[in-house]
């Protein structure tokens, strides 16, 4: 097991779906930074269950409790930790799944990994409510990587095959702002009321729809990083993969980019006002691991909901037989929606180590950027 | 900096390009296991450069030199050190750039990280020159996965839009070897004959050509890895973003699972001669985190190669104007063709390094399979 | 900050003295092993507060509550969270110290990390009450290791220059159980009788004492560890000093063998029903950072509480003035008595660690020995 | 195994002692600092054997080679690996004790680890000729420390019963320069006098001695370090651990100050020449984990050499019975002597880990103290 990541910030998560909290310790937090608890909650919003017709009907109050860390609303620069009570948990309805695993869920490598002993339940520590602790923590990476002049957007970049437009090349943190603020998180509403149709149509069909996520971070500066193995990219990844159902994560022009030609695919310097730019992005602003300068652009997929109501083919482990399962409870048709916050939560936790690391000062209280 | 990765098996990779040599420390191998050097040498004269008309004309013996924690071909259970000495270095080729980064490369980044102290010659420490000691430590991690009845394959997927088939369900070791066997390692020879012959178009025309790798490893059991952030998914795309021009990094149908329906994109369980298997594998034997017993699938994504002999926009660092910069010197016009075993030696280090942690024993000599 | 240790076991403690709660998650526990809650509550009732004469008057339930990772009193091998909460904190006290460091306390040291932003309150995440759920982590642990055949025991070897006996060379767990069942844990009552008196004398004079505490783990099996820096000894040690007022360590004969001849320091090694053993244990159990297969012994050096009601000299902060300081508040006047689990909880964990990185199986449960 | 130590500054040991190398690889240090190879070869020559009669004849060149990570004598950023061959090995010194392990070693332990793999020629990856390559990036760091102000002096404190002085509560550097010129490194000559006779006569006798070593850091300045479980004193303790033969470490009044009042161990804080200091440094320098602007003070206590001429008792591992065994071979008698420069360099790579982790920049070269 490994529920913790970073370097110098140290982020642990814990917790099952059904048991009695979830929550997350942050360890390596500066001290005496402030904390702002609406703007936290606000954020902690954009992923919360059962406030669209397109997600899980779960419903949650979601309020973090902070048991240390912080004081007054201040970091104290001991480690953080805030928990999230689990109020709506209905273990019944997974209690004749345990002998059939589900397919495309972890239950049967579970069952091998912990010998028949792994907490199931909702999907355990497996749980898309895992993501509730790493959005707590995103939120209050989000406000502290402000002070650095960072910030961070996400969108819902596509949904089976229906696409968003792209973030442009220099996005503007107002358009960040703005697609947060949207119930159904694109930038071509368009294009997002084609997905929600789509949604609709598989959650009627009993049946769920993958999706891609992509998110950009303005604002780091050049030489965050490192070659090798503890670049951005890593680092980002590895963080990325933890969340349930992510199968993909790409950087710039990513897989697109591995079919072009040299001469599209490199990215010109140029000045700009006085500084090196590149007048393409196609390297997502990380060059070697290291960051350029250029915005950082990463995408990631999210395979279907493996939750569906349609009958599946599983098999019986104490019968060693074909059963058909069919899964009830409440699921989200397409878990890409709700991880458009956590995508951003994730990017900005790691981000935050890097600038902990590379040992950026913090920018006075006047220069930083509004959280 | 962070040029290591794993958990109990730690590799650490240090060298630069054209300095006095490359190499690796391996420090977590079990003691007692012999390694057979000629199958090492055959495996790393798969990525040696200057061996076909489609990669650099650079030429090196690369015989790797054993320091330590082997004694009479056996290892000792010590931190294993093996060094390639630089034989062929050119630091010329490089003196007229210092100031001018070059599109695509970490240059620039790498000049403002280390404020102007980087050793670029050849890319320095993030030359694909790095990935020779990976290779020693990736041949070694095979033959000892081989003890464990776990076997690693790849091969070209796709140069530019030019694709190969995919490895079968259930892949035959016999197809690894027959592929890794091959000058121009592909499934489909016509399809390798079509890459070939755009490699060859793209280097007349001093371009560069991106392409994809699909790696996949047979034989590890179910119930190896951990949810959230320790996982299968997670350590494998932390260190093969390490690998010089990877931007993109997925698992099973990955990016193309992403536009799918669930019910075709979940793989049902099955019994098969008493096992439980799946009847497809979208899920790249990976779910949770955790292995199924499924083959694992990857696929990464190459970038084209930066260097390229096409005139290309720059910015002189001292003088702060455009300028246009041409590039000489030996380059791989595809190094995804290059990175194949690459990829099979990140894939193998990494699933050595789980073994290691879940305390699974090696087969005896009798069940093991042959390296 | 760093607040966790462990390879494949992390412990992370979290919490402050006067916040709302104290904590630990442990993170990497095998599934489906059972904790007995009982046992685990009288473990760390031997280091609750005010339980006895000789300790602090500050009183507290310390009934940890379990927020993830149990089930129906099983591991469920998932990141496991107890907290405790802080009931009986008296913030007032601390008030006027904000200004003025206290000798021999963290506050000068901290003022100057975190800016003046450090929370003092009690002695803040440096405060003694953090040993608390460290105690329900070791306990924990106690119970696992039970199930490998392991028992670790300790007892206050030394108050000021009064001394208690030693262990003997291989003692029996019935020992172990004696001592723990004691009030005052010392193997001789009568030096534990003179002991106590220092005590209750250092403590009318407004003094303290300061003390050591011998901690033996038996059943360990040779072969455990590591030559250089993961060894038993650098392992213990690194969590060792992480018990408030722990300022040496040693294994072994430790100080006094660095003043002996080889010929005496030296381990025959002997044949014992047929077992390897050493006919002395010097080494402490540990050669070369690896298990001998003797008991392992260590011994920790705490200095006396730093908190005195005797009038200290200290310097005004904001005045740049000197000041004369008395310390009111509740405070043991040696804190070594109750870090006597402490240290044993300590032992505990880095020894699973230990044992879950060598992959170690369990007893089964009819060759277990209790708990 | 784990052969490294550090958290940014990752360093990592690697050779067996009658393998074809030893070596290290330091990963994380910055770019563009000046290394003075006469300065690190005059350091090293400290700890090199042959150099006088209290210490083994066995001679070597000890000249580092290094094979990456410097340019021109500067730091490129990159993984800075060295390299020393192993040139006067002798074998067959050590092939006749395969079958019985040497009291006070490690080669039962390792025989039981490794399952009889282990390579025990000279000790192997156990030899104190693991601590050349320590001593290059002991060096090494020892010179970056300068930049920062930072000095680390060590004078051989004990041999048997016999003591040194301690160094003085604020030391000078040039203390550090006269003590580490001698050939024997000690403060007080006479009793360096009586050590060396010491030492002699063990020697003739056939027997060998310990010692302890006290080391000082001035100039680190207040606030450096953590509590719990990452500060000063657990990073120091795992680093320290790992040079062969140390059982003990202690920081300021250590055990010494375990049998104390607390109102003699408090160390008083005062205002000198407008800074805080304290009038004592019983706490050496340490609160809390973190630094206090006063000298780091250690002492490591060193048991005496295991080999020794005299007669000992052992058993034979194929013929499970006793054997009288004799070691021949080179051997210090007092490893404690050699041990002083090792003891330096250790407290210097942490240190400078410490200062990397906190972002403590350098000084400028005009403030620079000199290496």
């Amino acid at each position: 097991m490994s529920s913790d990541f970073g370097k110098i910030l140290k982020t642990t998560i814990f917790g099952q779906s059904h048991g009695k909290a979830v929550g997350v310790v942050m360890d390596g937090l500066p001290a005496g930074l402030s904390i702002d608890r609406e703007a936290l909650y606000a954020f902690m919003a954009r992923r919360a269950p059962g406030r669209n017709p397109w997600s899980t009907a779960r419903r949650e109050t979601d309020r973090p409790v902070f048991l240390s860390g912080l004081r007054e609303g201040l970091t104290t620069g001991d480690p953080l930790c805030a928990i999230i009570e689990n109020q709506d948990t209905r273990s019944g309805d997974y209690d004749l799944l345990a002998d059939t695993p589900r397919p495309g869920h972890a239950d049967y490598a579970a069952q091998i990994k912990w010998k028949g002993q792994a907490d199931l339940r909702g999907g355990g520590h497996f749980s898309g409510r895992l993501t509730a602790p790493l959005c707590v923590a995103g939120g209050i990476a989000r406000q502290i990587l402000a002070r650095y002049g960072i910030e961070v957007g996400a969108h819902l970049a596509s949904v089976g095959e229906i696409e968003d437009e792209a973030f442009p090349l220099n996005p503007n943190p107002d358009l960040f702002r703005a697609v947060a603020a949207k119930t159904f998180p694109v930038l071509d509403d368009a294009a997002g009321d084609r997905m929600k149709a789509l949604i609709e149509l598989v959650a009627r069909e009993g049946d769920s729809i993958g999706g891609t996520v992509e998110c950009v971070a303005i604002g780091l500066p050049a030489g965050i990083g490192s070659p090798m193995f503890g670049g951005i990219e890593n680092r980002l990844a590895q963080a990325l993969f933890g969340i349930p159902a992510v199968k993909g994560v790409e950087f710039g022009s990513g897989f697109a980019g591995s079919a072009r030609r040299g001469s599209r695919n490199n990215d010109p310097f140029v000045l700009e006002a006085g500084e090196i730019r590149t007048s393409s992005n196609h390297a997502g602003g990380i060059l070697g691991g290291i960051s350029s300068g250029m915005p950082i652009v990463l995408r990631v997929a999210l395979k279907p909901t493996p939750s569906i109501a349609q009958p599946q083919q599983s098999v019986s482990l104490s019968r060693q037989e074909p059963v058909e399962l069919s899964i009830t409870g409440r699921h989200d048709p397409c878990v890409a929606l709700r991880a458009v916050p956590v995508v951003e939560a994730v990017t900005a936790i790691v981000l935050l180590d890097l600038l902990l690391e590379e040992g950026v000062p913090l920018l006075t209280a006047e220069s930083a950027v509004t959280p």
